[in-house]
């Protein structure tokens, strides 16, 4: 219900150069005129400046491809994670039929265009950066008949771990991202609907991170304890991230592995730490997330530095040293901020949609989470509440479905 | 964690013309450095053209005037709305201490800096927009030993409520809305930290619209049902918003009513309308808001239009028939929709967080809901669920607060 005009009380630099394009006009109109002519160059000075800029809401990302969108596409402002079960009859040719109505859904909603009986045909209209990416959990491979790759199972148990059912495991996972949340709405009810007849919700989450124009593109995220946290993902389109992230093997060769793992983050408790009890906690500075030997977020840091009194500057403990290890485990991770409503007295609930990519998750992901379990400072504000391994099948092609290389 | 460049899936325009620019460079230079270059070009074509045109995150909203900010202002991407219960030792004094505290915060956090002690000032730099609206639920008044305008009580029962104490009612409500979800979640955190040693959180609600950029400023938003909902709104900055809105007697001279009532909608029963069934609930099409009787969205509607077999075409029940009445009543409607995590078997769990500003609730809004109370096709699809009425105060001076023309 918003007014056909940027309200009167936005600030915008352009004003003075739009009233000195107005001049003697507005003063020669009636009043009412002047608020016309001035609500429609506000309008104008809001929309792109030529057509072939388009408005985000045009932006599609290409359904169709080796690979799933969602993996490697710069990161939507809000994403949605959604673990259905399967119904226990939905057998080898049910599944195929669910696929391949969930990939046609998919195909349609992220171009922009309604679903087949689309309910609401006037919400798919902006896509915004839509993507629907599937994952396959153990449940469903094993209904396919198919033998998943050995890591598709429940992680080992890690004693930080305080894992609830309602935000772990399930069958098919489906994550909706897109940079507008009424689509991203609309494409989950959507998706939702064509489902249920072959099984149900298990858990949703929904994340967020910068909306589209706050920041410039790649600014890396910050999360909700207000840190940086990315820098050190390999980039997609280069040799480096398609070796961390694609699978080269059988039905998964063009795919991924994904662990989503809900992690509490204790707000309150992290407001008690000092700004060098943060900084030092992670091994980078809040303030632009550069490691504490460097001064830009992405100098590389140096973990052999000594203060002068001749303690590590990183302390063995950070975060970041104990994600690193050795460096011989590398993961890609696109994760989610997450924050509820409140209940009782919390004043927030809230965290991270921690969300990684690789391609082995045994071999990439368990030994680093190990590590991070035995010691790492972070965890004295964190705790892993739900955890979710799926195995995300390649893309298709346009005659094809999401899940081809294993059902047919 | 995203990349630093926008992902290489993006379809956009602008790629052609890119290329061509590009031209031989790229064809001479190694394959990074090629990569370089089209990332950064890549980037700067997502930035604004000129310095004179800000990111979003950057645009502010001005917190101190007459009126308080997030009534007239464009409605943001974001809207969460949050109800305080005051603690019972809370006495006028210490009323006056939180709202001068919490004015404070609201002052600098809109204007893209850190509230003071700001547990994550980073979390502060882009305001996108932000408001923070204050209001007045009678608990408030009545500690402040004030007397509020008459019409400041839980409105009257009707019989398509379904109300739940933990969306309805509250001493002090705060409306914190803006572009960027982030941002919102920080500023919420900041205000509700400095709150809680005088209040506990009753309610919070979190609602969105469309993202910036996905459609051109003033677009009319849709709910959830699809329709585009908020046409005849008054205008705000022309006479008659002001006369509907603002409120000239008293303290709250300058300040405003404002009802809040959580409306489930039943999208699973809507569905199973058909199309023309949709748009005779309101009175106007699903597909561009045009009034039955008319082809534009702003087209004004014709109630007397009758069928060729007599009956009206804008049926007697519609929605839009049974709010107007006579047109002696006006609202101005400034609404979030909201889509939970569904729990159980439900599809979806949403609706609409209606929300609406009039300077005299009894006389403006309450027999409109009575109205639509008797009768409207609406009902049919949609319930109340919660409902809580407040006070909006007056802006403030520089030197003031927020509720001074209260409490002074
Ligand atoms: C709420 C929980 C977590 C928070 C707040 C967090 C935060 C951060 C931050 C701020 C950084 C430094 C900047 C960067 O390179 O991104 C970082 C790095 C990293 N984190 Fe986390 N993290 C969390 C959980 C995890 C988990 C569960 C894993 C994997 C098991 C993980 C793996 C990594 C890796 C691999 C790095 C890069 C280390 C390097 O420099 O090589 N993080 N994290
Ligand atoms: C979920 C519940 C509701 C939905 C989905 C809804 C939807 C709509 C739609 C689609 C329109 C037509 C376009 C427009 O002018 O905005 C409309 C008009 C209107 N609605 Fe609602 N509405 C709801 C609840 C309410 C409530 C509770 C009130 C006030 C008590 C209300 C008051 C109005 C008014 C005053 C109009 C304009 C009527 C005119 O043309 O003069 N609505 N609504």
């Amino acid at each position: 219900m918003p007014a056909p005009a940027e309200g009167a009380r936005t600030r915008r630099t352009g004003s003075t150069r739009r009233q000195f394009l107005l001049g003697g006009a507005v003063a020669g109109a009636g009043a009412v005129a002047a608020v016309g002519v001035d609500l429609a160059l506000n309008r104008r000075q809001e929309t792109p400046v030529t057509p072939a800029a388009p408005m985000n809401g045009e932006n599609t990302v290409p359904f169709f491809g080796v690979h799933q969108a969602g993996v490697d596409t710069d990161a939507q402002a809000h994403g949605v994670f959604v673990a259905l079960d399967l119904h226990g009859d939905v057998d080898r040719v049910a599944l195929t039929r669910l696929l391949r109505i969930l990939t046609d859904d998919a195909a349609r909603l992220t171009q922009g265009k309604p679903a087949l009986a689309d309910s609401e045909p006037e919400l798919s209209h902006a896509p915004a950066r839509l993507t629907v990416t599937f994952g396959f959990g153990p449940g469903l491979v094993a209904r396919a008949s198919g033998s998943g790759p050995a890591w598709l199972s429940p992680l080992p148990a890690f004693r930080v771990d305080q894992l609830r059912p309602e935000f772990s495991d399930g069958d098919l996972l489906l994550q909706i991202a897109g940079d507008d949340p009424l689509t991203v709405a609309h494409a989950t009810r959507m998706l939702l609907k064509d489902a249920r007849g072959f099984a149900d919700v298990r858990w949703t989450q929904q994340g967020f991170r910068r909306a589209y124009g706050t920041e410039r593109p790649g600014t890396t995220m910050r999360n909700l304890f207000g840190q940086v946290d990315g820098t050190t993902n390999p980039r997609p389109g280069t040799d480096d991230f398609d070796e961390v992230v694609w699978t080269t093997d059988g039905w998964l060769a063009g795919g991924t592995g994904m662990v989503v793992r809900r992690i509490r983050m204790d707000l309150d408790k992290w407001d008690r730490l000092d700004r060098s009890g943060r900084d030092a906690s992670v091994g980078r500075t809040l303030a632009n997330g550069a490691p504490l030997t460097g001064t830009d977020e992405f100098d590389e840091p140096d973990f052999e530095a000594k203060t002068s009194i001749g303690f590590p500057v990183i302390p063995q403990f950070a975060h970041m040293r104990r994600a690193r290890g050795d460096g011989s485990e590398r993961i890609f991770r696109r994760a989610y901020n997450y924050d509820e409503r409140p209940t009782g007295t919390q004043v927030s609930d809230s965290g991270l949609i921690f969300v990684s990519f690789q391609a082995d998750i045994e071999r990439q992901f368990t030994p680093m989470q190990r590590r991070l379990d035995e010691l790492d400072l972070l965890n004295e504000w964190t705790t892993p509440i739900g955890s979710a391994v799926f195995a995300v099948p390649p893309g298709c092609a346009e005659d094809g479905f999401i899940g081809d290389t294993l059902l047919t």
